[in-house]
């Protein structure tokens, strides 16, 4: 394992890759490693010759109330959590490192980006592609890994990917959840018991609206079940719980074949995000 | 020389070559090749392995009331001249072939390009950056050629490259002249007879702002003396000239070590744009 802290290092890691012609497998992530990340990094590392995770808190992507300061750093527990399961290099960049100019270039996400997530955290998408672009750029993987439950995250990378044409392969991996169904998530930290033991009724309230939408293919009848299960059995408040076409993420309709639903609850004051897939629009 | 009409077939042509690990200058244009062109060429040429050039006239670069349709098309002549030029592929894209879909995702120029042209054409750089950016995912370069004449296109794409951390290196090459001191531009064939015989005094304007640059170490002096030249000398509307800091194109004071010259002038209709480079500030 090695842990490469300046993109000097890590330009000569990956050209010493490409030079012996092995694929790289690359896991971006903001440390606070759960089962989730290394489920990616397990996939990464099997699905090529080696394997890499970036390790950056990334400011970009906080908003200015947003817990940036807070967020949870512990490199020396990431690494071994990454050596564990078979990383190869870990990049772990400042960030000085990572901006050490501004000449004011941005990119700006679109429509799928003012919804769900993006709809309370302005600018957190833009901040997202502006770090993504540049670690793969640096990185040059042949794959890079992202986890479904930032499904917002991930349609808009895709897109990203694919209108700018990256010459990089994604692998989208499913949801880890805890035994009681909670997906894995660094921010589960934050709960207090009391708000731990309320928070699986996020999954129940979207498995609830999948069945609803399969059996009246109503998405309006879904929402309104899942809401009233998360009122019913939380304190929490929600932010959304939605219906939505994959990967646009548009209003369902009868040409829908991937369906998105997607909730962010506040349970006390930590904001949990999780999403089901429904294939064949529920049709 | 290959004629590369679709991405799958660049693909394979650069997968090849990667293969190989053979070195890929690259040289984007717009066609309508003329020797500003074939001088890139000849670098991309003999500084790498293999030299490809893209001809796509990139649609999201030009504004409503701007020249897309008109502007000259010939691959034919165009992929000749390449030829002529030592260049192993050309890459000529349809516009449903590059831009198929449209996610909404934008990259947006700063400061940088709110002045020079592109006070007069908003969109014109973040268009630049859309195609450049898609073809240097498609096309791999070692590195990448650029002719100075479009200085703050340079400016701004250098940004994006470092801010960014594409893996590419950039040629910048010096403006081609015509005998008389004209640059050469694919748009000179739009020009009369009297509106060419004009034209030449867009250069001697510059290196007369030069002149006063290095002599008094006053911008505004220079630019005024630039001015006096062009109307003295030519029918043509001034549509600016300015003494900038080199590649921020910031305003010149005491630090500035690069200055950067630069003028657009309509001689009659059509627009050209020329510009000189003063190491030391003209200090």
């Amino acid at each position: 394992m090695q842990v490469l802290e300046t993109i000097a290092q890590l330009r000569n890691w990956v050209a010493a890759k490409k030079e012996a012609a092995q694929t790289i497998g690359f896991v971006p992530t903001m440390g606070a490693l759960h089962d989730g990340h290394l489920t990616l990094a397990k996939a990464a590392k099997a699905e090529n010759d080696v394997a890499i995770m970036s390790v950056f808190v990334n400011p970009t992507q906080f908003g200015p109330h947003e817990d940036f300061d807070a967020y949870p750093r512990d490199l020396a527990r990431d690494v071994a959590l990454a050596t564990s399961v078979g990383v190869d290099a870990v990049f772990a960049p400042s960030v000085a490192e990572m901006y050490p100019h501004d000449g004011g270039i941005r990119i700006h996400a679109g429509r799928q980006a003012t919804i769900l997530c993006g709809a309370s955290r302005p600018g957190h998408f833009d901040g997202v592609l502006q770090v993504v672009s540049k670690l793969f750029h640096l990185v040059e993987p042949t794959k890079a890994y992202f986890g479904q439950k930032d499904a917002q995250q991930v349609a808009i990378i895709q897109t990203m990917v694919r209108d700018f044409n990256f010459p990089i392969e994604l692998g989208i991996m499913p949801i880890v959840r805890e035994e009681d169904g909670l997906a894995k998530s660094s921010r589960n930290m934050y709960l207090t018991e009391a708000e731990r033991a309320q928070a699986p009724h996020i999954y129940a309230a979207l498995q609830l609206a999948r069945d609803v939408l399969q059996n009246t293919h109503d998405a309006a009848a879904a929402v309104s079940a899942a809401r009233t299960h998360i009122e019913a059995h939380t304190s929490g408040r929600i932010d959304y719980i939605e219906v939505l076409s994959y990967p646009d993420l548009a209003a369902v309709d009868a040409t829908t074949t991937d369906v998105l639903i997607a909730a962010a609850v506040y349970i006390g004051s930590t904001r949990l995000i999780d999403n089901i897939f429904v294939s064949n629009g529920g049709q």
